[in-house]
C-alpha cells in the first residue's frame, strides 16, 4: 500500500471505530487510569477498568479489546492480567501489552515476559528499551545499542517480533510497528507528548481500540498512532506547555475526523 | 413545592453547605479518586480518601456523609465500605452508593446487593440499568426495558425504591429521584457530561455532601443534580471538547453561586 | 544569606535540576499519583511510582530522591515506605516524607511516626497539624494551638525538628523550613493552591526533586517550596477558578527559568 493508501486506511478505521464503540477493557497502572479512560472516551469508545480476579473474565467477554499495562504492578495484577489474557485468547478477543518500565526492575521483565509466555498477545507496545528487554537470554535479537541507530532498527525489531510471534510497535520520534514481515513507520507527534505523563498509555489504549475494529494489527496499530500524533500536533498549536497540552490533546482526539485524518496521516 | 420553590431550595443548600463546608468521606474507584476530590474541593467541602480496615470508621466519624462507589472493586474495599457504611448508620451520617457497573458482571451486583443489605443506604446513584439491577429476584419491580420508557420509568423506580426502602436518583438526559412516594425530575445538564469519564461519580459525591446539610434526601440529591446539571451547562458554552470542558465544569462548579442556582435549576 | 542570596540559590538550583534531570522515585497515594506525576514531568525531572516489595528497593537504587507519603494508605503501602527508605538510606538517596492525614487517624499518626522511626528522613513536609501530630508523647514540643501563633511557631517547630532529627517543612500562607538551628520562611503562592487536591503533594515531590540537586536540604526545601509558590501566583492571574488553575499550574513550572525564579522568590 502507499502512503496514501495506509492514510485513507486509517480514516476508515476511525470512522468505523465510532460508528461501532467497541468496550475497551483496561487492566493498567493507578497513574493513567483516570487519563486512560478519558483518552478512550474523547476517541468514542467505551472504556472499563477491572482488576479483581473474580470479574476480569466476564468483564473481557464483553470487550472489543483487552489492554494490560505494567506500570505500578504487584504480583496480583499481573495475575489478574494473565486471567483476562487467557480468556482473551479464548474468545478472540485482541490483546495489548504495554511493558511499562520492562527492563528497568527484575519484576517488570519478568511480569512481561510471563505474560508474553502465558498469553497470546496481539500488539506489544514500547519504548526501545522496553522492548528489547522482552527478548529472551540467548535470542539472536540485536542489543539496545543497535535498535537505537535507526538503520538496524528495523532489522532488530523484525527479529524479535518473530521471536515473540508479535506485533511490535516501538514509539519514538518515529514510530516503527513490525509483525516481523512487514514494517511501517508513523512520524506523526509532538515533542511536548513526551511531557505529559502517561501518553505512552495512551497510545497503547488508543491501539486497542483500533484492534478491536481492524483485524489486521499491522494497519490497527500504525493508524491509531498517527491518529494520536496528529492530534498531538493538533493540541501543541493551542498549548503553552505540558498543563494546557491535556485538555487541548482530548479536545483534538474528539474533533478530528476520518476526512482529517487520511489528510494527516504520515505511515510509510 | 412548585419548581420555582425547589430551585429556591437547592441554592438555599448549596449557601448552607458553603457556610458548613462537611468533610465528606469518599470509598472510591482509582479511576476518579483525584477527580471527585477536585470535584468537591470547587464546590466548597472538604473530601478525604481513606478505605484501609484499620482507618475507616474513625474517618467516618468526622464526616458529613460518607460516599461508596464501587467501580475498580475488590473484596476488601467492599468490607471496607461496609465497615464504614455500618459506622455511618450508627453515627446517622447519611451513605450515598453509586453502584458502578452494577448487573455488568456478578461481583459488581453482589457487591451492590451485599453493601445495601448490610448498610442503610440513604441515596442510590446510577443510570437505569445500574438502579435496575438492584432488584432481588422475584420482586414485583419491572425490568430493564420498561425503565427506558419514560412514561413507565418513575412507576418502576418507585416501586424498587420502595422495595430496597432507599431513596434512588436515576440519571440520564433528564434525572429521576424517587424515595417511594415522591417523584423529582432534574433536566439540567449537557451531553458532553457523557464524554468525561466519572461524571456520575462526581454527581453522586456532590450528593453526599448535600445530604450533609439537607436532611430531606429526595431534595437533597434534586439541589444536587440540578447544580452539578447548570455547571455541565455553563462550562459547555467554553468548551472545545471534553478536554477543556473539565476545567471549565471545576470552574463553573466553584463560580456558581446561590443565586444563579436560584435562577437555573430545573426540578419539578 | 541575604533575601537576595537565597533567590540566587533557588534559581541556580532549578537550573541544576535540569541539567541533572534526576529520577525521583514516588511511593504515594491514589490521589495525586497523576498529578504528582506531571508536576515532576513539568519541573524537568523524570518521576517514577513503584510500590511492589518485590521492586521497591531497586527502583529507589536508580533514583535522586525517594518521596513517601501516607495519603490513601494501607499497611502493606506503610511497609513499602519502610523497606524503600532503608534502602535509600544505605545509598545515600534523600527520603521526603508527606504524613498526608498524620493527627487525624491512629492509622495516620502511627504510620508517619513508623516511617520516621524506621528511616532516617532528610525532610517532613506538612500543615501545621500533621507536623505537630509527629511530636512524641512527653516531648517538650508545644501544643497545636502555639504554632498557630505565628511568633511562637519558629521555637516549637525548631525543637520538633531538633527531636525529630529531620528538617521541618510547614506549609501554609507563609512556609516556614526548619532543621532545629535555622530557619527559612517562604511567601510565595496564591490561595487558589487550596482549592486544588494534592498540591501539599506536589509541594512535597518538588522538594524531593530539589534534594536530589541541592545537599543543603534547608535551602533545597526552601527553593522548591519559592518555586512552586511563585507558579502558583503566575498560574493566579490566567485562571478563572480551581480547574483551570490546575493546567495553567502545570504551563507554570514548566515555564518559570532560574532567571525568573531568581527574580520572584521570596525566601526570607
Amino acid at each position: 500500500m502507499s502512503k496514501r493508501e495506509f492514510a485513507k486506511k486509517a480514516g476508515d478505521n476511525l470512522a468505523l471505530l465510532r460508528e461501532k464503540k467497541p468496550l475497551i477493557h483496561n487492566i493498567t497502572n493507578y497513574v493513567v487510569m483516570n487519563w486512560t479512560a478519558n483518552i478512550l472516551l474523547a476517541i468514542g469508545v467505551s472504556p472499563v477498568m477491572a482488576h479483581a480476579h473474580e470479574e476480569v473474565e466476564e468483564m473481557t467477554s464483553f470487550a472489543g479489546a483487552l489492554v494490560l499495562n505494567i506500570g505500578t504492578l504487584t504480583p496480583y495484577w499481573v495475575d489478574s492480567m494473565v486471567i483476562a489474557g487467557k480468556k482473551a485468547n479464548a474468545l478472540k478477543v485482541p490483546v495489548i501489552l504495554d511493558p511499562v518500565g520492562s527492563g528497568a526492575t527484575k519484576l517488570r521483565t519478568d511480569s512481561a515476559r510471563r505474560i508474553l509466555d502465558e498469553v497470546q498477545v496481539t500488539v506489544v507496545r514500547g519504548n526501545a528499551s522496553e522492548i528489547l528487554s522482552l527478548a529472551q537470554k540467548g535470542s539472536h535479537t540485536k542489543g539496545v545499542d543497535s535498535i537505537h541507530r535507526i538503520e538496524e532498527a528495523a532489522e532488530a525489531a523484525s527479529s524479535l517480533a518473530s521471536d515473540l510471534k508479535t506485533v511490535l510497535a516501538i514509539t519514538g520520534a518515529v514510530d516503527l510497528i513490525t509483525n516481523g514481515d512487514q514494517v511501517l513507520r508513523v512520524s506523526n507527534g509532538h515533542e511536548l507528548m513526551g511531557c505529559v505523563t502517561g501518553t505512552g498509555c495512551a497510545a497503547t489504549a488508543i491501539m486497542g481500540a483500533f484492534l478491536a475494529v481492524e483485524s489486521d494489527a499491522v494497519k490497527a496499530a500504525a493508524s491509531a498512532l498517527a491518529y494520536f500524533g496528529l492530534a498531538g500536533e493538533k493540541a501543541a498549536v493551542k498549548a503553552e506547555g505540558p498543563g494546557s497540552f491535556q485538555p487541548a490533546l482530548l479536545d483534538a482526539l474528539y474533533n478530528i475526523n476520518a476526512e482529517y485524518l487520511r489528510k494527516g496521516a504520515k505511515i510509510f
